[in-house]
């Protein structure tokens, strides 16, 4: 994909359908329950209408996607285990060992692995194949990528949303696997919020695991990375190619995809919302398409859900990666529609609904 | 059931296995993912086997107890729907028409509905009929209950459980229905911990929905309430039978039960809370079997979690009771003993594991 044709599909997004919406949680109200009180699952329903356009809807045919790529700047020594873990687990994950493998098998939910740069061969029959090159460059010292390949890892992203439309998916949730990648996304999410040297601190967390040292060296690497790169933050296609990565650029893609395709997407983690945010800088209706799964440990998380302004639904303290999260959050979601779909009216359940008004207009009580 | 029983059954409950615990974790630290990083998932895990004393746990029986009752304090108006609520609601729950009941029925979940006091008559097969009276007196005016009739209700929690633990249920999970039980529950909150008038607001909420009048005269109640039967902070029952509910005391009944019977219990929303903690100040190794579904709107439920030191899983807003979160709080604790089942470890997905050392170590690294 050119940046032309990029610019093109991202003027397809639209806005979600605020009629469906409204009429969901009308429905919503009728149903035996003081109003409201499902809470975010109601919420939840209601943005899946808006997304689909009608009320009742399933979350069951279901995907995790995850992209996997290397990242140069893993030679400064900021990553927690060794570059080639992330050939390996990609290879476990295809094998149905790791995390995310064995939650999106219990939760029935499919799981497409794609390769947008990993350093290392892997030949398995299910891998989908969309090798940029072996890693991206040292953002340390110079740019991640060129611009040209940022267009084109966020072309398979939305390329591979594509085909899960076409192969009937009804939502579709975000990971990855990339050793580094916790140092890539703090430096993008710096460089969107313009942050200010003494302020990064605010991004960087210590991964899948660090030590105070390479705690350390993480934090200078992200200033650094900054300083050499100088990426702009109101074109997140400049910020991903000079401080990003690889696999923060197709995931970035699968979020327009999303909200291209129509499709409920859910965000799992530290690097995933970072491409997510990329994704609404873009374009800022990509937003309606985001559920947010857990509430990640990794201290920037709170400041691009801040910015994006979504709720998150679990607190599991995870800090697997993988879009371990989606799987669980995915019959969360079932769970919201299929209340829509089954649960009983006030008048099946005979009830009457006289005492419900001075709650719906608490003031018509004072 | 008479008090020395209760007493009797009560010094049945034992600590935890810590050994199991620790093997769980153990062996969860050989999983092909950093240590720890499936965080409160790997906790609740450890936890499961802890109670049952193997480290290999399946969490697929499991059953929603709800105990229905009516409170007599309802005739000062502050509940936010009428008494009658509490019979047809019970009845819809039967039929299988609530929030409780479509959720615990998508979970695979039993739902064992007790009538401990409900004001009225229901006819149904699967009802568990041990109605003490029609509900209690109100609690502004006089004691709830008598001493003995707490006892009893407690005793009929803890046999409802002997009966789940006979039919091979793997967990249970406790919520009610009982048109007034917010301000009962406050109320027995106040008690336990000790307020002075001006802190009742910290245990005080808008139930599952109040206008600002009704919340004012909730207030009022639950002060006056506390005046006129002076609770004895230290004995939870004279704090049940003065200013409780048979709801209530059926549920603390149910916990001492699954920790009599070593089953996982999951508390979910405030009336559920402040009955696990009623039970936990009769025995504090009632706590180890506790697990905390969602984060609950009502006020005084953040004051009863910090006093049981317990973390939740979900974020959902949810205000609905009925144990409505249990069903979905089961599907999280299968998932966590599934990883433990069902995850390869760092053996099986041949990834050599010395670079973990400094992480499980990090002072080896400064």
């Amino acid at each position: 994909m050119r940046e032309q044709e990029l610019m093109e599909e991202i003027q397809k997004i639209t806005s979600t359908d605020k009629k469906s919406f409204e009429e969901t949680k009308a429905y919503q109200d009728t149903l035996a329950k003081p109003p409201g009180s499902l809470g975010e699952l109601e919420v939840i329903a209601c943005r899946i209408a808006a997304i689909t356009g009608q009320m009742e809807n399933y979350v069951e045919k279901r995907c995790v996607m995850v992209f996997s790529a290397d990242n140069g700047v893993v030679e400064e020594g900021i990553a927690s285990g060794p570059q080639s873990l992330t050939l390996s687990q990609t290879q476990n994950m295809l094998d149905g060992l790791t995390g995310v493998a064995v939650l999106a098998k219990h939760y029935h939910s499919d799981l497409w692995v794609t390769d947008v740069g990993i350093n290392g061969e892997i030949h398995h029959p299910q891998l989908i194949s969309k090798k940029i090159r072996y890693g991206t460059d040292n953002i340390m010292k110079k740019n991640a990528m060129t611009r040209e390949e940022a267009v084109t890892a966020i072309g398979i992203g939305i390329e591979t949303v594509k085909a899960a439309k076409k192969a009937g998916y009804q939502v579709i949730g975000i990971g990855e696997m990339g050793i580094g990648n916790t140092t890539t996304s703090s430096t993008v999410l710096a460089a969107l919020l313009q942050l200010r040297p003494d302020e990064i601190r605010m991004v960087v967390g210590r991964g899948a695991g660090l030590t105070d040292l390479a705690f350390r060296k993480k934090l200078d690497v992200v200033k650094r990375a900054l300083e050499v790169n100088r990426p702009k933050h109101n074109d997140p296609i400049d910020v991903i190619a000079k401080v990003g990565g690889f696999d923060l650029a197709a995931m970035c893609g699968a979020y327009l995809g999303a909200a291209i395709y129509q499709i409920p997407v859910v965000i799992d983690g530290f690097i995933s919302i970072v491409a997510a945010l990329c994704a609404v800088r873009m374009e800022e209706k990509v937003r309606d398409y985001l559920f947010l799964s857990h509430c990640s440990h990794e201290k920037g998380y709170l400041q691009a859900q801040r910015e994006l302004d979504l709720k998150a639904a679990l607190m599991l303290d995870m800090r697997l990666g993988e879009g371990s999260g989606c799987p669980i959050m995915f019959e969360i979601m079932e769970t919201a529609c299929m209340i829509v779909r089954d649960m009983a009216t006030f008048q099946m359940a005979k009830i009457n609904t006289d005492y419900l008004e001075p709650i719906r207009d608490p003031k018509s009580f004072e």
